[in-house]
């Protein structure tokens, strides 16, 4: 069981691609796939493998565009309001195929030019070469008397000339036999089908799906479903690489977990390869003692790539099974590709070589996703040698689009849940500087970013709710949330990077909320607080409070292990005010300087057994079944900059936002938290003299 | 079997969608629906039908984020590259709850602090805080001798200080028990299904799917794999509206055709609307003698709206059914739209309709498709009293976005499969003007467009498998052609319209192709012409030739029925070339006036017998059957502007068309086509001195 003290020998992703392409060429594989034949109704978002040639025309038959009355063209030559031109009705059974000649002075139907009734759709009598509307005729009975609808006519007058052709659908109008209705590699839509179908089809050849098997590795992984145990993971990635095969037009099969057995995870490559185009395996795609993978690739085939340069997906391996020529079926290639094992890294290595290479096989292009201009918002350093995939959140605020960078370790899949594109820093690239214009591929259509309210600040429970009522109530707008504390708010607003703050900041002098920071941090800008909540601070213990913590002073404690909030936090302020008033020094308080970015951060570390308390609200502490020890009320405002304010009284794109804090459902999910108050919901609280 | 002499009552499109939401209000249909419960690997694509709040932390322990050793970071202080720290490795067995306290002078294993071997993913023992990755350290044996490999190590030597927290990934890192992770409505993507079950869940509750039945009515109707006889169609709208049901969410049922008899029709709805949420008759919706749509609904429930001013779509039919308390239901209404007959109107009324209808059930904004500003080539005289969905083809020439009008008749397809996109023509105004700026709402991803070679001009069917080619060597390319003659193609090339144009204009007086025209109509314009084939030109005649016809001078015949090419059609021109040349006057020949604008419609109206003979190339006589008598070879160049010509030699847009054009496989193509001669392909004909 010997580790390897060895880094993988990580290539840059062209090099990669590169070496990738060159094995499926020389295996024939890096071309489209053939053709299968499948039912019109089954077709949808298939890709068409070999063009679509008409097989008859459509329409088949000259037919009528109009109800009305089938005519030749010529008859009609000279009828006026005045005088008008009247034609005896025939039925289909007794029309002439050549219509007597014109004798309009004789108003016998015999004598008289021939009119037969159509029906839009109908075809055309071979002698007619127009139609006319029902609407345009008089009709007459066989005395020549009006009347008011067709029933019992026997003629019909026209006061205008028709022309030739007029309401008939010629022959081919649509489609004409032997034409090229659709070419090959066509994704097809609803209205292809109908156009297929119509011009003699009952079925189309498209590109048959790959088939791409998804074998899951890890003695530490469970299937969904089970609760898991310290050190025990589940398994969710397959799902995800299932979902992304289906969603590229590939057919997956998921594989049940194997484990870091080198011998069983060869057989499962080698059968999965049998029938499948394409073998995932994920994990063991590092270099650790139970990572098998490269070993397994390698004896079976060829081990091209062995680490890539790209964060995050380091571990990524490309290469290629050789199965043998068999009874059944003659010696093939089969593409191989370790997926790395966390989730965000294995997403985005779909995303890299997956979909390329079903795009590939489908005869689609490569993929691309929309794009557009942002400007960044924080500073990231990114390491020289790598090139970087770095998660955004995008909004625009004002005239400007901004991409805030998400959290960028591998393991966070919600750090790709909650992009909205990915922002591509390339290598020997030291990384962005705040304000830096950027190129952000999104994950979501562009107008998204027109409907998303974009807030900075303080976390708050109360905006997690906030964000769903409006997604219930106002489908397509989104409330697209960063928690960066208080103060953190307020900067984000000064640069104009977000539309409001979630904001409790206490002044020690005053003992007034928000408006003095605000003062302070934002003297030019001009702001609106709206009240969202008060809500309940206090410190969150282990269940029975085993320490005994009856409040703030008991931080001075030495044996009393302490949780702290990040600086900029209204909770760091409220307790540095609270300390202060008390007599404590910070350095008096053990672990003041381990700090957490969110009140459920600090509980999680009280309920592992990390910390013995830490200072938050009470439904961070209820939510994980821990105990709390009340020790102040305060108010969470939205700071929103007057423009943004004034443009949604007048239904601006924060316009749903500020009336659902006067809906009384939203009202009734706040009073619901345990330590949550809306009753100044709404409120504008403003300025104390200062 | 009275036919009603009436018009519909057209309204305008918003006031029948206040008339049907109303309706949909009282009957509380104005709502998304709730929810189902669905195991995660069917969830992708549907839509949340609540939020998804996490069950458990992940991860729900600290877990070391790299392979490596587990430590106290606090036993590390100090280390360096001259003074490095060694630690004793322990098992996960013998480690210590508690490691003693930190003794460097003493190298024994019980006296050295601890490090405990993990690999990424796996648990931190509870007393350690960090982790340093094995690349960082030095093995050594029991001796302390260094090792190559941990193969027998007994300690390791660290030689920097390691931070606490170091490559751990804390609890709740990715996402912390009870946080919000998904809000509701959301559209599940494969990510989302990884985060649902990494928080710990193995379902996802989603919104119903729309249950859509679909009823197609008709006498005139035949299933697809019928071979239709004149008067009957090929039943396919009901694909249609099915796959478009489908694209958009819901569940589609499609009903077998059903007569024109309004009791069977009404049996059919009632048993539809049973058990559907939507029921689509298609069609029946007009006012013809055997339209009962309007009288079934009026029937069962209410009538809301009959006429639509909309084009194409007029007849379509909004209204409720009432289904009646029933032992196993309750009373329900079920909202029913008749969708008009012609296919483009049939699959624009589900877009109109069909779609924002299922977004509101499914909690999704109504949808948008992206839009981009474009100029329209050709003048559009729009019918003042209805809004136009005027199709477009779109594509980038030069730094100018041209949409092209598409067919405009609502039987025609084919203007919907070629469509890039809609161009909305308001109530009340007369139209477009050629070069008037408009927006297009598209149907393609917008970089689509910058991706389309825009043919405008002689339609051939090499252009055809030039685009089947283009479409199967470099996908994502497209080659959009649009017919407009010769001429027409010159004239485009000079509005800046397309990026070249195919031509064969014969100049009578020097008998040199294309040359002369580009001179006089182009003279400000450097193009390059590049021949694309020769091929043969000659009379299209019925089969077995029965009036005998041997050339040209046979259009003199007062009995020869000839139709001819539109003014501007380089065959046109070759024609009169001829006739003129053989002293034949346009007046002697019968039929000169009746123009087709395509090879293939010349023959079909021999075909159909419209027509004795019309002047075409071999391959559409041979396509539909008839015989032909050669007249001339001619040549068929593309004319190309010589910007994108030169833009094209350094790999521009035209490149691959260029490439094609000395491609072995697509001459041997054309040389398979009657009546053409690929060997002057991909030359550049000079102009004669002129």
């Amino acid at each position: 069981m010997a580790r390897r003290n060895v880094y993988l020998k990580d290539i840059p992703l062209e090099e990669a691609w590169r070496r990738f392409e060159e094995a499926l060429a020389q295996a024939g594989l890096d071309r489209p796939f053939s053709g299968e034949e499948v039912p019109l109704p089954e077709a949808l978002g298939r890709v068409t493998a070999a063009p679509v040639w008409a097989r008859i025309s459509s329409p088949h038959f000259h037919a009528a565009a109009m109800d009305g009355y089938a005519l030749r063209a010529r008859d009609t030559a000279g009828a006026t309001e005045t005088r008008p031109v009247r034609l005896a009705l025939v039925s289909p059974d007794d029309a002439p195929q050549e219509a007597p000649a014109r004798s309009p002075d004789h108003p016998t139907p015999s004598s008289l030019p021939p009119a037969q009734p159509v029906n839009t759709g109908q075809p055309l009598p071979p002698w007619a070469d127009a139609v006319v509307m029902i609407e345009h005729v008089q009709h007459l009975d066989a005395q020549g008397e009006p009347l008011t609808s067709d029933e019992g006519a026997a003629f019909i007058e026209i006061r205008a000339a028709v022309a030739p052709w007029q309401h008939v659908r010629p022959v081919g109008e649509d489609m004409v036999v032997t034409e090229l209705v659709l070419p090959a590699n066509h994704r097809l839509r609803p209205v292809d089908l109908g156009a297929i179908a119509g011009c003699g089809h009952t079925t189309v050849l498209v590109r048959r799906k790959p088939r791409v098997a998804i074998i899951p590795t890890g003695n530490e992984l469970v299937p969904a479903g089970t609760e898991p145990r310290p050190g025990q993971v589940i398994e969710y990635n397959s799902l995800v690489l299932a979902a992304q095969v289906t969603e590229w037009g590939g057919e997956a099969t998921r594989w049940p977990i194997v484990p870091d057995d080198e011998a069983v995870i060869r057989r499962a490559v080698l059968e999965a390869a049998r029938d499948h185009d394409l073998v995932l395996v994920n994990a063991g795609s590092s270099a650790g003692s139970r990572d098998y993978t490269a070993r397994v690739v390698a004896s079976l085939g060829q081990l091209l790539v062995h680490g890539i340069a790209v964060r995050p997906g380091h571990p990524v391996i490309l290469g290629t099974i050789a199965l043998p020529e068999e009874d059944t079926e003659p010696a093939r290639t089969v593409p191989i590709i370790g997926v790395p094992g966390y989730p965000a890294s294995a997403a985005l290595t779909g995303e890299i070589f997956v979909q390329p290479l079903l795009a590939r096989w489908l005869g689609q292009p490569p993929p691309r996703k929309p794009s557009l201009q942002a400007t960044i918002t924080r500073k990231v350093l990114s390491p020289m040698g790598d090139e970087e995939y770095l998660r955004v959140a995008v909004g625009r605020v004002g005239d400007r689009v901004v991409a805030a960078p998400l959290a960028r370790g591998a393991g966070v899949i919600t750090s790709l849940v909650r992009a909205d594109g990915i922002v591509r820093i390339p290598r020997f690239s030291e990384g962005l500087n705040a304000g830096d214009p950027v190129t952000v591929e999104l994950y979501v259509p562009p107008d998204t970013v027109e409907r998303t309210i974009v807030a900075i600040g303080s976390h708050d429970l109360s905006l997690d709710l906030l964000a769903q009522h409006l997604a219930e109530r106002s489908p397509g707008l989104r409330l697209s949330s960063a928690n960066a504390g208080s103060l953190g708010g307020l900067i984000a607003l000064r640069r104009g990077e977000c539309h409001l703050a979630g904001s409790h900041l206490l002044d020690p002098e005053s003992g007034e909320y928000n408006w003095p920071y605000v003062r302070r941090y934002l003297p030019d800008l001009p702001v609106v607080l709206v009240t969202l909540v008060r809500r309940e601070q206090g410190l969150i213990v282990a269940p029975g409070n085993p320490l005994g913590i009856t409040g703030l002073a008991d931080l001075a404690r030495p044996e009393v292990r302490f949780v702290n909030r990040q600086r900029g936090a209204g909770t760091r302020v409220l307790l540095d005010y609270h300390l202060e008033r008390l007599g404590i020094a910070p350095e008096q308080v053990r672990g003041y300087r381990r700090e957490e970015i969110t009140h459920l951060a600090v509980a999680v570390a009280v309920a592992s057994g990390v910390a013995d308390c830490g200072l938050g609200i009470r439904a961070a502490a209820q939510a994980l079944g821990l105990d709390f020890v009340p020790v102040a009320w305060e108010r969470y405002d939205l700071v929103i900059p007057r423009t943004f304010y004034e443009e949604a009284r007048a239904g601006g794109l924060l316009a749903p936002l500020l009336d659902l804090l006067h809906d009384d459902r939203f009202r009734q999910a706040i009073a619901a938290l345990p330590g949550y108050d809306p009753t100044p919901m709404g409120e504008e609280p403003t300025a104390q003299a200062g």
